[in-house]
C-alpha cells in the first residue's frame, strides 16, 4: 500500500524523478542526493513500510540480495574497495524518512570513516544478563 | 561449508562459547564482546561466506527478517528507542572478520552518534553519469 504523503513512495513509484540505477516490480534503487560517497544508493520498496519491523516478508527476503547486487556493480563500475549496507530504524538511530530504505555506501581506499563506533565493554555478568533479557523478549 | 580457520564459524557452530540470544539451524545471534552500545548483537550464518556478495540466497532471504526480530526484541527488553542494521563488506568498509555478519545495534535516546556521514553533493551532470556507470555494471 502506498502512502500519498510519503516522498519515498512518490520517488519509488516514479511520481518524482530520481537518478535510478535499478528498478523492478517491487523496488527502485536511486542515488542519494546528499551522498556519503560517490555512488551512495538507496534501496526503496514501492510499497510503504515505516521501517524494517513493518516490512512484509516478501520484500524482506529480497533486500539483502539486491544490496549485494548493487554493491557488486559499484565495485565493478566505480572502483570502490568495499561497501556498507546500512538500515536505520527510528529517530534515535538516524532515520529521517519513515519509509523503509537500505543505504548502499561505496567505500574507497583511504576514504573517510563513516560507520564507526568506539568498542565498549560489559561489567562482570552484565553481558549474560543482557543476553537473557533479549532472549526473553524474542 | 565451514572454514576451520574462521573464528566466526567456530562461534556460530558452538565450538567457542558466546552470549547467544538466538539460534536456529542456519544462524546464531550473539552479543558483540566490544559493544557499540548495550545489547549490540551479531547475526552469524553457521556456514562460511566471506561477505554479502558470497552469501547463499537461502541465507540472504532470512537475514533481514531475523534482524527485525532481534531489533524488535531489543526495543521491548532494553528500552532502546531504535536500532541500526549494519553490514560491512571489505577492509575499506570496516569489515574485520571475513565471515558474513550483520550488526544489530540498539540506539538509546541521547546516545552517541555511530552511523554518520557528512552529506556530500554532485557537480552538474555527475549524478546522472554515476548512475549510468552503475547501471551498466548490473
Amino acid at each position: 500500500m502506498r502512502d500519498d504523503n510519503c516522498i519515498f513512495c512518490k520517488i519509488a513509484n516514479g511520481d518524482i524523478p530520481s537518478a535510478t540505477i535499478y528498478e523492478d516490480d517491487m523496488f527502485r534503487v536511486i542515488l542519494d542526493l546528499g551522498p556519503a560517497s560517490k555512488g551512495h544508493a538507496l534501496i526503496l520498496p514501492k510499497e510503504h513500510f515505516a521501517d524494517v519491523t513493518e516490512l512484509d516478508d516478501v520484500y524482506a527476503e529480497k533486500v539483502l540480495k539486491l544490496g549485494a547486487k548493487i554493491g557488486g556493480a559499484m565495485k565493478k563500475s566505480l572502483g570502490c574497495a568495499g561497501f556498507n549496507l546500512v538500515q536505520n530504524n527510528g529517530i534515535a538511530a538516524g532515520q529521517t524518512v519513515f519509509h523503509f530504505h537500505m543505504h548502499v555506501i561505496p567505500r574507497y581506499e583511504n576514504g573517510p570513516e563513516m560507520v564507526a563506533w568506539v568498542p565498549g565493554s560489559y561489567e562482570e555478568g552484565e553481558m549474560e544478563k543482557t543476553a537473557e533479557e533479549i532472549r526473553k523478549a524474542l
